[in-house]
């Protein structure tokens, strides 16, 4: 079980997650749950009254909570107790920039999904961090799940055999109407090309099923036959993706994420198939794994319970039969970013268990996007990622 | 709830069914439950000696117990009290022939899915049948739930508003590994195209998919992408079908169908999702249907329980809380069959409530079938039906 | 898998059961399921009228339909094709009779449950059809699913262990309220004591919930520490009934029963834990078993599926994945009655995988009646059965 | 939804805990959680060194590391940076002595259940803590769960009618067999009397769930009649508690609790059933509450999803389809402390909708566990608490 020992935590600032929003609270309690990070600094809004504020109410010192992300990269970075890393928790279209101000600043850089808007865009960061060598870290919390992870291992271990069907899916059903014409802020910049780039559900979610599909079959993408619909009238960005998925080593997939799927919350699953087994998981019920082997009855894996592997071991909390939820998985995330960053600061390169979304997969997420935009766009013609 | 008045069982035969074999013996289930029907003549085997130990065990008379489907038709169709209803349940290859020739002996025909092996063959069929005025059912039973009628009845009703996503699956197991090569017969010829057809997992059980999108939602397919593969390596058919489908009115569906998903027995299942609506039926817990109003909690309506409508209350045999399984559901399919048989020995048509499958559904079927394949070859194309 | 030879199905006669009765309706597709009865007579209500109209809509002929049970008893057992079996369906203050006269008649008896009103009554019962030889069967129903089965089989073959808990449930709802002051049929003589005997809930579902703990665990019960409580204001009869039970080999056990436990449709449920095992089963979701063995994952055997042992096999009807329901469940009651009385015809007794409950659990039943009501009388003091 | 204000964290030491035990390690990351409480000194463990070693894994400064917690009262109560709260994780014998000390002292105590060993040694502590004024919290921290906080709404709001049925189980598996003997840690002092006090089971986990039942219901309880049982032989304390509750308002409960149920990790749940509606929660899904009003179809109401009330909002952390665990749980009870004792520091009394367990409900605990002994050694007599 995960209980490691105390280390200074590293002092990190956080950009946007002003105080009404959503996201922003759930880094900082991903941040907080381990005791391996310290909010010290905050550029929480572009609304210099609303940063202010936000900053008192989290225990920002106020000298230390900027109005603009420029400004807190060039002053932080001078302090001698400066921050070790940011968090970006801003729209899609305000990723590019910070990254870039923090990076070129020394600073280890967290980051929402997806990485930005473009894929040109993506390219220049992915080089950009790439030559840095500063930790970057993306989001993609699901990762964090530890029967994500024993799924995963089992993969590796070859317990359900070489793969020959990944589907992965994403249900919601909160733009099932307008929200975004009832002033309602997360779905207001979500469907607006402007700020979440020409994804809509395939950046906001369908990303997320796509790093979940690569992270837990470990098998690599050649090509893509994407349709995006946009169900709800007068709606500017997809609100449904149906992708089929041709793995390099021959395995297929469906990619199925919606916003107007109703009666869905947060429907993230994946179910896979192997020569020999399968396994299933659901977000929804995310302490379980369902593993079939041939010939043997379906057995449901637990937490911590019998049958786990020393891969969801390693970020277990609590014991076997005490759920672990949403937040804890994303801590993983947090914590994995925190062993690369002391292992950036001691010099050496983070272990082969560290697993949290990089650079790499941030890139990755942004072609997923421009090909499924193209495949789309051309009647569904398999396309091949980059 | 479903008690209807006794009426005289019909007569009826058997192409088929010997008896080692599953479907056989689940038809005469399906076919007694209701005592619509009376078992009294068979061609059961096309080995002579089989045929006539069948026949005895099912308490055929011996006079009655025939070699061949054709002797049955011609002596049956003379005879006084001869069989009013045949019933096929042979292998694919083996629909065709004894179709016709109960067609044109008069002798209605109640025959399993899919109706043949070649679209060509199909269309005859439905020309020879739809002339023949005879009542024709094509025994595609899941569609006989109560919770499936239910469903349908609720779409028609406007109850989840007009429809966006189709999404119907039906994974199976048992054919992860070259079951046909250790002698076992179900799997033998089903994966021998000289006696399925070109397709395999397609035709098998893709068809009854397909044929539940279709009859829940009473919507037309456009058009289908389709990818069937062949996972086992040697396998003659195809064993997993990934299909797109786009509905007449710019609904979408996903249709997958695999007997290769190690960890499902017979995990027929649909999810459909309409404007104000959502609606989730698994034939494994075929008494529920869950169905999300936008904002308000999912809800869990029960068979024969509160919320049931007409359609789902016609064909409930038992109260809630009572399980009603395959088995009901098949013979709700016969119960129908013996409602069509009635009314066209009464001159009438059946009512409106008379829902089986016809032979419109199997030629559908068949279309369906050869559009998947031709898709397929043609790298997943968007394909038109027929 | 089940599938029986065609065997000269057995005549039958039902007593109550008219048309409008859901009870009836169920044994009478339980008997015609397998095809191991016909019915051709009937006394179906006390109403000459109604059971005339009855019996024409059953197609019974107009000459076997009686007004009195005791004359179809006198005249059937007349008759060279007179009735084998009788089925009484009648509210529990009228099984006695007709038990009686069917069983002097020389007519085997299969009969609902409870076997009658009172403890003596159910004395004299169990004498009589002891002394008579006569096939006697209760249809405790529920002990027909084949994972019920699988599950007592498994506990015999010590496969969790000496047993140590045997919990057992059976919530419904439907009494809540005061439904009986509505007209209701089904409610009005189970809740009136005249009808239904001194017990309520505890009679009408309490003795299935005992007869289960029972059968699975195969333990005798020493003693009964119950509770009945009348929660509806007005009623005249338990509608709750609260149980602790001591088995013989020193397990304890928790039984139950309730008719106002809103949310609940027909609950029956039974988990039993072993040294080394334990077993979940819930009637809503029959076709599963749940298992876990020490240090080992829980696992989920479904009916004809891996891990399907001969005691669930004989009595699947259909293949792994395709529901079996009540109806079957039931019918699996019948044909152990139709075998019991065969082998009654050729002078032998049926063999020991013949499990239908008898005038034995009968009378067991009706000790667990007296035995709750004189425990509650005597807050809930540890009572001795009978 | 719950995105507080920062507050500075109160500064907090801790008793117990050390570094390989499972329980000090929950509660930290409770207490960092919401960032309240931040931890500066302890008495880890009895055994200085590995005291000493916890405390610098944990970041404790060593001046702040004690070897005995009366030391740790003494000198923290002098200091101006002196800790504000005491968390007693030590085994139930380790809990009077340091409440005691720290209480005296002046110091707030949160402190793991049950309240101590003895009923004699609970009305002292209770006379106590209560005389003091001081805040004391006792983590019963299934009760910090959004959905048992809806629940307990739901029926304060009379949306189930007044109660008749309070269900409560608390089943585990992991003792069923001598697990103590093979030097496993946390069996060994709960098998051992001296040290958890004379229940076993009843009084590790049969105090959670009656804890429970009293939450949610708020009702009182009037007598117990109780059962409890050692199954595994040489056990020196009981391992399987059945008891049945008389509630206030004449409401009929069961409490079982059992650590011998193979087959179940941590399976907490109620189900609770009023004159016009039925609760069901089950700890192992805990962001679901089942509800279902009289004549409605059942519903399943989501943490944060529709139809949650104020009570539930008030202590969601993130959006639905996210789930919360047992750490925000417990979390929960940390923060509700947090606000106590900064009501305290304010000379106020916390608000209403401040739910955490506390001195009486250790006292009542306590009452629970020798009234179910009593009533034990009494063949299960009724027994009023007290």
């Amino acid at each position: 079980m995960n209980m490691q020992g105390y280390k200074r935590p590293i002092r990190y600032g956080m950009v946007g997650g002003g105080h009404t929003g959503f996201i922003g609270h759930v880094h900082r309690m991903a941040a907080a749950l381990d005791r391996n990070f310290t909010l010290v600094a905050g550029a929480l809004s572009s609304d210099p009254k609303r940063a202010h504020e936000s900053a008192a109410d989290l225990g920002i010192a106020q000298d230390r909570s900027y109005a603009d992300f420029n400004e807190m990269a060039a002053r932080e970075s001078r302090r001698e107790d400066g921050i070790e890393a940011v968090v970006i928790v801003t729209p899609n279209d305000l990723h590019a920039q910070p990254i870039r101000a923090f990076i070129e600043a020394g600073i280890h850089v967290i980051c929402d999904k997806p990485l930005c808007t473009t894929l040109e865009e993506a390219v220049n960061l992915h080089r950009l961090v790439s030559e840095s060598g500063r930790v970057f870290v993306l989001t993609h919390c699901y990762t964090g799940y530890p029967m994500v992870r024993q799924a995963r291992q089992m993969i590796a271990d070859g317990e359900i055999g070489e793969l020959r069907l990944v589907h992965v899916e994403y249900p919601q059903g909160w733009l099932a109407t307008r929200l975004e014409d009832t002033g309602e802020r997360k779905s207001a910049w979500r469907t607006d090309p402007d700020r979440s780039g020409p994804g809509g559900c395939v950046a906001d979610i369908g990303t997320h099923a796509y790093h979940m599909a690569r992270f837990v079959s470990q098998l690599g993408v050649d090509s893509i036959s994407a349709q995006l619909t946009t169900f709800v009238p007068g709606r500017r960005v997809d609100d449904d993706v149906q992708a089929k998925l041709r793995f390099e080593n021959g395995a297929r997939g469906i990619l199925w994420a919606s916003q107007v799927a109703v009666g869905h919350e947060n429907g993230l699953r994946f179910r896979i198939y192997g020569k020999s087994g399968g396994l299933e998981w659901i977000q929804a019920d995310p302490n379980c794994l369902w593993h079939t082997q041939l010939d043997k009855p379906k057995q449901m894996l637990s937490r911590a319970g019998i049958g786990g592997n020393c891969a969801s071991l390693r970020w277990s909390r609590v014991a076997a039969g005490h759920p672990e939820g949403y937040v804890e998985a994303f801590s993983t995330i947090y914590s994995e970013a925190a062993e690369a960053v002391r292992a950036w600061q001691n010099g050496k390169r983070p272990g082969p268990d560290v697993l949290h979304p990089g650079i790499d997969d941030g890139l990755e997420g942004m072609q997923f996007i421009d090909t499924c935009i193209r495949s789309s766009a051309n009647c569904g013609e398999w396309t091949g990622l980059a």
